[in-house]
Parts: structure tokens; C-alpha cells; sequence
């Protein structure tokens, strides 16, 4: 009676940047049949985020901390195995939390029901909080229009990635602004951007004053990074543009903060705008269905950083904390046969 | 043949913030009537902004400084003695730079109309640049609406006089920052501010905390004077709070940039808006025909600090130039028969 399943947990409380020696492999046992209101999911895609470096140290929007021998945090696309909710059925495709295991009980109420026709890493991604927070920062707040130009930085992540390509859609150029030829690249020919700066290099400033020149000065700024990165993009907007705070990245460990130029927003007649996504959480149905015909037609891709099998989460997680993500990380655990 | 009329002009190149000292009276000669195109005007009232301390010293907007000598700069409402222009007649009043002469000779081309029935001052502070200010940042940026809660410094100039009274029109809240008790009774008795902190007082941080949590937080806050204002108004705000940067005058001497916390704006989840009055000056018949009303009604007024005789604007400058003056600063060189 019961089943054996493996599932990775912490060793030992994580007080520093979490690396692959923090996990540790366990077995646990799952009941026979859900309990009411359960589902028993088997954990197909686990995507790994930035934010759950300080996540798992208790440092991250007053979240508890996870404590070794329990559930690690971290969304998943999951299978349904077996159900004891109406309207679940064995088969169905939804998104949760379910920990870094190879299956799970886990409530109904915790589960997001997607689209498996839209393809399963895109609910993690593109589809996932990260598109949300592009969407509601490029169409809601800074309202893309034809013409526009946008300029963002950390270009190689999901959300750039994905925000740059709602613009391009639009009728946007895109600039993005990213560390390393590889992540360059990947903003280039896999977002499709029109241009990308590598700022590991010198002279990184003039190749972006210079783009903006051409341009006639960015209309659209997208800040994921922080004050570095903005007191070299606010003085090449053109007048009347919009600036978006979408992440502060460089300041969630240093804990300086991020002071910007209000003069400068004065110069420029900029408006610039906080976004915090979980306010438009509540409205991904509408990412969701602008998003479908762009995905159609191949205008909205990921980029997805895949490590195969459930033991490869720890050194993937200690990839994502150090920035060297080539896109989306996710850990393959179980196939995505649908 | 000929007239000889008095004007105040530059006694010497200036360095620093302009003295009484450092002006003198001469007097000019005018032509019998005035060339093709000009208008021979008499000054009435003459306007004196806090921009004309660093514009003597041609430090303001790349404008060229004055010369001993030569004519002053500063907006005046002017009634028309003679014409050589099309249009205009004897006994017609305009607002133009007409130095600080009892009389001159001015280009048609450089003068405004007005409307002598909205009262002559009107026309130099609320329907003047600072009322456009006012209307621009109020209206067109932050958007104001019944229930907004507006926090503004600088509460006894006529910016924020304007901005509070057409914030208090529309049903909001208004709240004011000014320096020591005369200018807050000003904003409270004259503009009919709701409260008013007087930020030379100790403890002035926490009364305008009191004020932002017994409102439920600030929905605008209105910044006309920099960084030091700025950090305690920030995180006063309630989210999604609009906030227009309109003047950093605390700045301008000192040429220290106004940095402002990146951090708390996401966290508040605000928009900042940049404010440069000189793109709204197009649009001025807007406000003056929205302010006719409120004029009309005793719902917008003005507050002014009158100087008597032309000999007084050194002194009156002066006093502008220090922040000492309570309302709007004018010189009243000829009476205001109209």
C-alpha cells in the first residue's frame, strides 16, 4: 500500500546563494488514491527562477522559508495521474506548485488549468509569470505602439525575451542590452531583436548612445537590472518616453538603493511607471488569448535552458542564481509526452 | 520730441543671487509714436519669478543675461497708448516682456492678449506660466478626480496655490508643505488647502505621515522643490499614486542631481510623471477658458505680494530670490485702471 517517490529537498538550512551541495535526494510515500479535494500529479516541466535563490534563504516578499526534508518551491507542468475533484480528470494538464518531485497530492485550489495545444513550457514561461509581467509592462504600462522603440536589458531572460517580441509584433524596434555574446545571440535570433549590447565589453555605452542616435533617442525603457543600467538609458530617451521598473535585480542583494535622476526624468518629460506583477496576475486570460495567435504563428518564441531529469534541479537552480541561464531554465522530469 | 521715461536696469554684471544693490534707475528715450509694427505700451504690473534670480546671471535655460543698461527680463501687463499695428488699439491690455520701464516700445509680435475682465494680475500668475504649470501637471499629467489626495510643497506659490485650488474644484483632498506659519495660513485661508505641514517645524515628517495615513495614503504628490521633499512623500503614497516632478528648485543653486528611490516607486506601484511647463504653453486658451468660472465663482483665487512703484522691484526681487516672498510677487508700476 502507498508509493515510493523521489524528491529532492534541502540538506541543511540555506543561509547564503543556494549551489547544488545545499539538495539532497529523498524518497517519500504518496497514498494509494487522492484525498478529497486532491489531485495526484505527476511533475512533467519544473522551471527554476531567479527569485528562488533568496526564496529558498527566507529572503524573498516575507515567504517562509522551506525547511530540509519538505517541499522546495517552484512551479511545475504537471499531469493529472488521478483525480478526487470533479471536473479533473487523469490527463488534464495544469500548473503548480508541487515541489521538486517526480509526483505529488497536491490541492485543486492550487492549480492553474492550462492549454496543453499551446505547448507545455510555455505555461512557465511565455504564458507563466514571466510573460505576464512583459505583457502587462509593454501593453498595459508603456501602451507599445507602431513606431516605438524599446530599449531593455537582461534581453536573454524570459521576460525581455518575451516583452521584446510583444513590441516587435506591434511594430517596435528592440534594443536589447544583455552580458555575453551568447545571450546576445540568443536575443537576436531567437526573440528576434533588432540589435543587442553586450555590456562585458568596452565601449558598451557609446554602441547603445549610438543606436539610440539612429533611432531618434528610445521611446520605451524596460529596467530589469537596476541603477547601473539606468543612468545610462534614461539620458538617451527621446522626449515624452516611457519608463518601465520592472526588476532592480543588481540591488536584491547588495541592498543599496536604487537611486535614479529625477531631473533627468524632468529633462526627458518621461513618465515612468512601477510595475509589481502580481497585480495583473488576475488577468492573464487576457496575455493568454493575445498571446495564442502570436505563438500561431511563430512571432512569440521561447527560449528554454533545459537540464533532463529531477536530479539535475540543484545544479540547474545554482546555474539561475549565478545569471548563467541561456534563457528559460527548466528541468525536464518527466518528458513531455502529452 | 522724443519722451523720457524711468527704468530699472542692471547697475553691473551679476555673479551671485541679484541684491536691491545691484540694479539702478535710468531713464530712456522713446519715439513721439511707435515704428510700423510696435505697440507703445505702459506697464501696469510687473511679474517677478523665482527663475529670474539665476536668469540675470545667465545661468537659466541657455538664455543670454542681461547687460547694464539693457531692458530686464520679466513678464508685465501692459495697456496699449499707441499703435502701429493692425489689431491693436489704445486702451487694449497685453502681457509681454517690457523691461521694468514705466513705458515702452514693444514688437506686437512678442505680446499676448488678455481678457481684462478675469482681473489684470490673473493673467501674470494663474493664467499666467505658473497657472499653466499648475493646470498641465494637475489635469493633462496626474489626472486629478474626485477622491484624489494631493500632496503638494512650495504649498504658498501660485503653482501650488493653482494646482491645489483646481485639485480641490475637481473633489479632491489637498495637502500642503510649506516654510513657517505665514505661508500656511496662506495656502489654508486664501487657497483653502485641507491641512497645511510646516516643514520648518520638528516633527513636520510625522504630521505628514498622520496626514497620509488618515487619508488612506497620497493619490498625487506634486514636487516643486527636490530630492529632500522626495524621500519623505514617497512612501507616503498609496498605490498606484501619480506623482509630477514640476520643479526642483532646491537644486538649482546647488547643482546637485535629485536622486530619487527607483525601488519605492515599483513598490508603490506609481507613475512619475516629468513636467516642462513650455510644451503646455500652446495650449494656454484651455486653461483659461476652464479657470473662467472658477474665477468667476470664487473658486479660484489668487494670492498676491504687491510691491508699490517701480523703484520697488529691486527690493521685491530680492525678496523672491530668498524665498521670502508669500504669494504671487508683482510690483504695481501704474496702478490697475483698467
Amino acid at each position: 500500500m502507498g508509493r515510493s517517490v523521489a524528491e529532492i529537498t534541502l540538506a541543511h538550512p540555506v543561509e547564503a546563494a543556494p549551489t547544488a551541495a545545499d539538495f539532497t535526494l529523498i524518497q517519500r510515500d504518496l497514498p494509494d488514491t487522492p484525498p478529497q479535494g486532491m489531485l495526484h500529479v505527476r511533475l512533467l516541466w519544473l522551471g527554476l527562477d531567479p527569485y528562488l535563490g533568496p526564496r529558498i534563504r527566507g529572503r524573498h516578499m516575507g515567504e517562509p522559508r522551506p525547511v530540509p526534508g519538505g517541499p522546495l518551491p517552484g512551479e511545475g507542468v504537471c499531469q493529472v495521474l488521478a483525480s478526487a475533484v470533479e471536473g479533473f480528470k487523469p490527463g488534464d494538464h495544469v500548473v503548480t506548485e508541487a515541489g521538486w518531485a517526480e509526483e505529488a497530492m497536491v490541492s485543486a485550489e492550487t492549480v492553474r488549468r492550462i492549454d496543453p495545444s499551446l505547448g507545455l513550457t510555455a505555461h512557465l514561461g511565455l504564458l507563466g509569470m514571466p510573460g505576464v509581467t512583459a505583457w502587462a509592462g509593454i501593453t498595459q504600462l508603456a501602451k507599445v505602439q507602431a513606431g516605438d522603440v524599446l530599449c531593455i536589458n537582461a534581453a536573454a531572460g524570459v521576460v525581455a525575451g518575451t516583452a521584446g517580441q510583444i513590441a516587435k509584433a506591434a511594430g517596435a524596434r528592440v534594443i536589447g542590452i544583455a552580458g555575453g555574446p551568447d545571450k546576445c545571440r540568443l536575443a537576436l535570433e531567437q526573440y528576434g531583436f533588432d540589435a543587442c549590447v553586450d555590456y562585458r565589453q568596452e565601449g558598451w555605452q557609446q554602441q547603445l548612445a549610438d543606436l539610440s542616435k539612429e533611432a531618434g533617442g528610445f521611446s520605451i525603457h524596460f529596467e530589469n537590472v537596476g541603477a547601473s543600467m539606468l543612468q545610462v538609458a534614461l539620458p538617451l530617451l527621446r522626449p515624452y518616453a516611457r519608463v518601465v521598473l520592472c526588476g532592480l535585480a543588481e540591488h536584491y542583494g547588495a541592498g543599496t538603493p536604487a537611486m535614479i535622476n529625477a531631473g533627468m526624468i524632468m529633462f526627458k518629460r518621461a513618465t515612468v511607471h512601477g510595475l509589481i506583477v502580481y497585480d495583473f496576475i488576475p488577468r492573464r486570460a487576457e496575455w493568454v488569448e493575445m498571446a495564442r495567435p502570436l505563438i500561431a504563428s511563430g512571432a512569440l518564441r521561447e527560449a528554454n535552458d533545459v537540464a533532463v531529469g529531477l536530479q539535475a534541479a540543484p545544479a540547474q537552480l545554482e546555474k539561475v542564481v549565478r545569471g548563467q541561464s541561456n534563457g528559460r531554465a527548466l528541468v525536464r522530469v518527466a518528458g513531455d509526452a502529452v
